[in-house]
């Protein structure tokens, strides 16, 4: 086992704060990784905090990690040390059943390893995700990252760009498709940027007319605002498909009058209750709702190879690691365009 | 126009009663039938006394019309006089829609004419169901009925057979799907004997383990009492296909929880609010919630000869249209197994 630094949660009443993790040694498939970004995710916030009921302490969040190879182990042949790769929200899977075979470990049927909290099988104890100076990870959940990109801007799209890419291509949403993009911030700012990107007419659906702008911005061709009871029965049974990435219980009745028979709005953001939803509403013109959870790992190296084609990142501020509980702060309140970034040299510093 | 008798609601708070309507003149595309039977929904009732506000009087419900076609328009070749046929939810629609292109009359997009209750385009007014001695519909919305079934039971497949059909087949289910079907009423019961006959292991899931016999006996492999957790548990994402036939508002989640990764709940009986569902319950494995309504006059032909191969009919218990308003009150207390069809021929007595 290797100490290395953290920010971490000791408690759940505690901001984050330094703290020293062990990290196992390189295995024969791992790669280790020195950290340079790390994407702050909602998730991580609703985590720390024990909003959802899952925490385990100390919680070193982070799953949304950019760095190099500093060591490969024995039987490592896809990476090359020095080499700019990243990791996501897993980082470990059964490889054995239908889902993992599928290319669907998100889905696993005995559990993915989330890159943080989750039960660690080669430790014990937790997971300890990407607020780190460094990672060990397996082999096959690690992903090759362009150099042409911006990279601190690149880390945001393991987590917020693989949950609105993952849809988006599920659903095969094509060239002139009408798509909706519904609310604007780390999820919403990706679906605007890759509904687009995949030829789609994309239309930001929110309720604050002063987001207009900045969608047009990042890519899309109308705005809707969902208060207006006149623009929204004009777009009414419209819409190929909807990417819902509103992160709170709502009512989802306002956007299933805008799908068109047959078509399906995906909820990427809403973990929690929603609020009553009208039977006749999904009845009349055969409408359905799904559900759907990042990404598997194939389907994640297609998105960064499809975002580095198409010259798409996310758009971020970045701070340093002192920074985060006051940035926790902002993401709760919606004041962040679109995504922070940790710069983890200033964990280095500090800590060393 | 022809005046017949009918057994109308004048208003909501008033009870059925005899009552004289006029029909149109069989016009050159048209079929007169003479009403043999005709099954009661459970919207007949939500019908009469307005609970859904789309009410108007006075209203002559029923869309499940069994008849012999006593008149044929000049135009009409594909039905002979004297045959057996069947008038379901629809009596017109645009013909020049995309949904109505893919026989999907029932999406019409300019609003297919329901067979009762909606404006009539040939007379002005409003349309006159199936609790009446005769009928005029377009030859395109007349179905041909097998001689070889017990045509009294019938009657109900015109609604409650497919809106069952439906979404079975549209979501393709096949031999060895492990099927669910919630609710064991009028739809539900339908639901088991379509299902079992397209070769899916069939489990009715329901409330009241009282139910189990009589499901077992419809065709089910399996009864799942959805009070018991247990049970509940070990059924926990093992469903290929749900379909929910729940008439009222309800929780979905226990039922969502049923399903596979990707697999899919079909509601087409709740048309009202829905109890709070729990975004995460779709999200965690891709799962979805669609709605269905009725299905298109080519498929409800479709149903009927699969219904005529299979020798499905629905389980029925005969009333006079005397007997009407009790027979309402035994359907909102979900006491008749599973149907009651009126036999035409009290009416006729009565009224000459």
């Amino acid at each position: 086992m290797m100490k290395v630094p953290a920010y971490a949660a000791p408690s759940a009443t505690d901001v984050l704060a330094p703290f020293e993790i062990e990290r196992r040694q390189v295995g024969p498939h791992d790669v280790l990784i020195d950290i340079e970004y790390c994407g702050v995710c909602h998730s991580d916030i609703h985590f720390v905090r024990n909003e959802w009921g899952n925490a385990v302490y100390p919680a070193v969040p982070g799953h949304e990690i950019i760095g190099r190879v500093e060591k490969l182990g024995t039987e490592v042949t896809s990476f090359k040390k020095g080499e700019l790769v990243g990791v996501g929200c897993m980082v470990d899977s059964c490889q054995n059943c239908e889902a993992c075979a599928e290319h669907l470990e998100q889905y696993c049927e005995n559990g993915s390893t989330a890159t943080y909290g989750s039960p660690d099988p080669h430790l014990g104890g937790h997971t300890f995700g990407g607020y780190s100076g460094k990672i060990v990870v397996s082999d096959k959940f690690v992903l090759h990252v362009s150099e042409k990109l911006d990279t601190k801007a690149v880390a945001p799209l393991l987590c917020a760009g693989i949950t609105t890419y993952s849809p988006l291509r599920k659903w095969n949403v094509k060239k002139g498709d009408k798509v909706g993009v519904i609310g604007l911030g780390g999820l919403g700012h990706m679906g605007i940027k890759l509904a687009h990107a995949m030829g789609a007419h994309v239309v930001m659906i929110t309720r604050s007319a002063g987001k207009g702008n900045d969608a047009r911005q990042l890519g899309a061709d109308e705005v809707l605002i969902s208060k207006d009871p006149k623009a929204m029965e004009r777009h009414r049974n419209s819409f190929d498909f909807l990417l819902n990435t509103i992160p709170v219980g709502h009512d989802m009745n306002p956007y299933v009058s805008l799908l068109k028979r047959d078509a399906t709005m995906v909820i990427v953001g809403a973990v929690e209750p929603l609020d009553p939803l009208h039977g006749g509403g999904l009845i009349m013109q055969r409408k359905r709702i799904a559900g759907s959870l990042i990404g598997g790992i194939q389907e994640t190296q297609e998105m960064l190879d499809f975002c580095a084609e198409h010259n798409i990142v996310s758009d971020v501020e970045m701070i340093t690691i002192q920074e985060i509980n006051k940035a926790y702060e902002r993401v709760v309140s919606a004041d962040v365009k679109y995504r922070f970034v940790i710069d983890m040299k200033s964990l280095k510093t500090r800590s060393s």
